[in-house]
């Protein structure tokens, strides 16, 4: 069975549990369950009551593509409700292997120093590691998979988190050594509020991944593997621009945030382009990649390296978020500008989506140009240097933008926009406004659908954004990655199928959705008695009353079509 | 019939009506009234779609004593709920004759123009005063009031509110040309938004104030006003050392706020107290006084000038909350230093009891040292420079707090603690936790009652606060000082023989009581409907663990006592 994994941070105390009782219940649906169960919804996030829990899915550790995501979850500080946010990279794939299901962090340390966690067949221990305080991501899991070896995966926090900046992520390391982040929420200074830094897993010979059914599950699993590996888009969209292949598609709907989502186009879009990006990482070559795995045995392979002119890495993964909100939505004119901050934001440790709209907001209100990467990356540098304003800038949108009086905030629930305007891409902005993770789209992302749903009529937006809310959740609690939803979403008996055969249970492919949607109802339950009530379901107002060009559409979605997507 | 003026600041336009439907609505009713009735709880607090509205109290121009304070109600930015905050000063004197209720003032204008409103008995008038841009309080005043006469009042906003900074007060002008302040809530900064730097009330010959029986409610008012004028805490402590009078009994008792509540009694409590600052104002003389009115006719006279060593006017008016946390709680050890800091944030138009706090947690953080009067007037240049930690500083404790990282931070719901630490003053716990107003203490203070209730316990504090909330609202509403509360409570039924011989009602106490109660209950709906869920109302977890000395007192209260002083 499964272990779930207790670190106390007052007294030092590791103990470990079987998961009884929580045997269904992986990543996204674990982290609620658990936080519902032992967390005050009204503390403090970033007090002694708040516990971080790093799950991974029921899929974590097996062969199953894409399926060893780590979930992050807790209150978090910048929505104040429940949060979670999922990552690739092969924390999880390992932990799965080493029979861990989930760690929880709990309470605060007495003293000042910084903790590591190892995880290894052998033991589990904490070690006070002042050396790595305050160092970047990157020296952080380079010093740590030096001593602890290149099969070993690290999650960590940067100096931002351990400043507890509300932007703050989680970097894991993946089987290249390079980064991948759970972003959103701030879920890093919850890290950094208990003094830890890194937590490493350490492989072992033993897999103790139980199967109730081994060969029916390696079967499927192979079968989705294969479908998701053969499929048009993973061959020739994703394992070549990875997941900005859609940037000229969101420019042209006019949805795309440009200059603090003050423009739903941006006149150098094809600079920014997924195709402008993948021609630029070929031509250049050197440490340049395209087509890159982030856990073991991926079969999307949507990450990137990308240099340089003298072919020197800049930065390591681009992707479509990144470039919307630290690209077009600050008015940078090309990508080797947009992978300098992006891996600038990375190795501080902060959400580069929170990040891209707080620099927006501070360019409308005039701290810098719209475009101007110096500028840009000064700002950055008042964060390296925790200045007032770099910690005004590093806990994110809502606080800079009523710091700097600023009228125009692109937030949901405390929480940036992801990159998509809500008024041209309506079911995205009733995902922002209802779902509990706040302006988050992968909390159900309408844009795929824009052929069923058009993205500004204001009929079905409702139950769109509700269903894709329900079924990404599904995948989250598996472990599984959103970019593996094709092959799924279209012959959901494979999820079943690979369910079953894991944990020998019977469940069908309602039962399969079930998951996602009792989730979020755990979820919303949290976040009603944290005192979010459904009067904070709402967008910024300027979306309202601002005309987006080149649409001209506002958001006007009635509310009833809006509260179709609550789930309870 | 009284009037209510709207002022639309989008076109200018001004209208006039009488207040029909709102005959029995003075001050915070009225306020209250009008927001829940017009302005959606959930709407932007400096955006469009909020009002501000500045009322008197149904006693406006009587020679009620104390009865003319003017009352500023919008919802607020810094609670993100509905708030009200009353003024002595002329203002409503003058415009209680003049037959105006209510100023409403709505919507944004198009320009960066600065506006001032002008209200005489010849007419009602916008103008453009680009001329008071970003000036001081005093200044502004200053200047109108040369313009339009001593006689006149002034009610205007500091730089702080024009810039929208979330601890701005609301100036008024009192008989003498002092300044008194609307000071919490944030609402100088709804002011700003609409564009209005100041209103002015130029007096008439005509008095249109209406009486049904105007010899009985003199009668009447002269018995109440004789009776707080020769009682013996008017005489004696009021107009001697003002509200200071209380410094050494909440030191005593340890309550109070210092270096941001981190202790409850202060060593150089002596030389802030009430008598210390008697004693220097009379001893350097010059421009120094006490027992100073604020409204015309008003008997308790608690302000004062305090003068330098040379006799020169430092500030007036220093007040006990003033002291306590732009004081104690900053460990500011004489009166020069806490005198030096008041009139700053009044110039400004910053609440001196939020910013005390604000600064309290500045230096816990480390940007200055408590008790560092150069440091803290360098942090006060900060908000004058406009500078981005001016900004975060500006928009009070919460946000100051927040950015800084302070896990201690003094607030309830948004807004700083008033000059009572909750775990050593239980009752007013109560108050911060539930009153519709956040944490001040004018919404229910329980400090008068400490013979009756044990500050310390953990009974009988829920019913209190509940009770001392109701009283202290009906004298919102009637327009009257908190302070002629004595004799009021005493014998309430002068009270009732007041507006029913004002007004030709036939009120009974009980029916003057429900006047509070009423207005208390419509608070709570805007606030709920605003979605601050009663999960919010709960104080600091720091007050909760931390025991504070010299009482070792936690704030222990159960939720079922704390909840008893909810109005529904």
């Amino acid at each position: 069975m499964p272990e779930i994994v207790r670190v106390n941070m007052r007294n030092g105390q590791i103990t470990r549990q079987d998961n009884k009782g929580y045997e269904l219940l992986g990543g996204r649906a674990l982290s609620a369950r658990i936080l519902l169960d032992e967390v005050d919804p009204t503390c403090e996030p970033l007090g002694a009551f708040n516990k971080l829990v790093v799950a991974n899915g029921l899929f974590a550790g097996t062969p199953a593509s894409s399926g060893s995501r780590t979930s992050i979850g807790a209150k978090s500080p910048l929505t104040n409700g429940i949060k979670e946010a999922n990552v690739g990279g092969n924390f999880s794939w390992i932990l799965g292997r080493l029979g861990i299901r989930a760690i929880v962090v709990e309470d605060l340390p007495q003293d000042d120093h910084s903790y590591v966690l190892i995880v290894s067949p052998d033991e589990i221990k904490l070690e006070v590691r002042d050396d790595l305080k305050y160092l970047g991501t990157y020296d952080t899991t380079n010093k740590l998979l030096e001593q602890y070896g290149n099969r070993a995966s690290v999650l960590c926090i940067g100096p931002a988190g351990e400043r507890m900046l509300k932007a703050s992520s989680v970097a894991v390391s993946d089987p290249q050594g390079e980064l991948k982040f759970a972003a959103r929420g701030g879920l890093g200074a919850v890290m950094g509020s208990k003094g830890l830094k890194a937590i490493v897993a350490v492989g072992g010979k033993e897999n103790k991944v139980e199967y109730h059914d081994r060969d029916a599950f390696v079967t499927a699993a192979r079968k989705y593997t294969t479908a998701l590996a053969t499929s048009d888009k993973v061959k020739n969209v994703n394992q070549k621009v990875g997941t900005n292949g859609i940037f000229l598609a969101v420019n042209a709907m006019g949805a795309l945030p440009t200059r603090n989502f003050s423009q739903g186009s941006f006149e150098y879009a094809e600079n920014l382009s997924g195709e402008t990006m993948y021609e630029t990482i070929v031509k250049r070559g050197g440490e340049g990649r395209t087509g890159m795995t982030c856990m073991n045995g991926c079969a999307i392979k949507c990450s990137n390296i990308y240099p340089d002119e003298n072919g020197k890495k800049i930065c390591s993964t681009l992707q479509y978020e990144n470039i919307a909100l630290l690209g077009s939505n600050c008015g940078m004119t090309n990508l080797d500008d947009v992978a300098r901050l992006n891996h600038i934001c990375n190795d501080l440790g902060l959400d580069t989506i929170e990040m891209g709209a707080t620099l927006g907001i501070a360019m409308e209100m005039g701290l810098a140009e719209f475009g101007d990467i110096e500028a840009a990356v000064k700002l950055f540098q008042e964060i390296y240097d925790n200045t007032p304003l770099g910690r005004v800038l590093g806990n994110g949108a809502h606080v800079t933008g009523e710091v700097l009086g600023c009228r125009r905030i692109p937030v949901a629930k405390g929480q940036a926009f992801a990159g998509y305007d809500p008024r041209a891409l309506k079911g995205n902005g009733v995902t922002y406004a209802i779902s509990p993770m706040g302006a988050d789209h992968t909390a159900g992302n309408c844009f795929g659908a824009r052929n069923e749903v058009d993205p500004l009529g204001t009929t079905q937006q409702g139950d769109l954004s509700r269903n894709t809310q329900i079924k990404i959740t599904t995948l989250d609690c598996l472990g599984l990655c959103m970019f593996a939803r094709p092959p799924l979403f279209a012959e959901p008996e494979l999820l079943a199928t690979m369910v079953n055969s894991l944990l020998g249970t019977e469940l069908s492919v309602d039962d399969i959705w079930q998951i996602g949607y009792d989730t979020i109802k755990m979820e919303r339950e949290f976040n009603l008695a944290a005192g979010i009530s459904p009067a904070q379901d709402k967008l910024p107002e300027f979306l309202y009353t601002e005309k987006l060009e080149p649409t001209g559409s506002v958001f006007d979605l009635s509310e009833e079509e809006i509260n179709k997507a609550i789930v309870e």
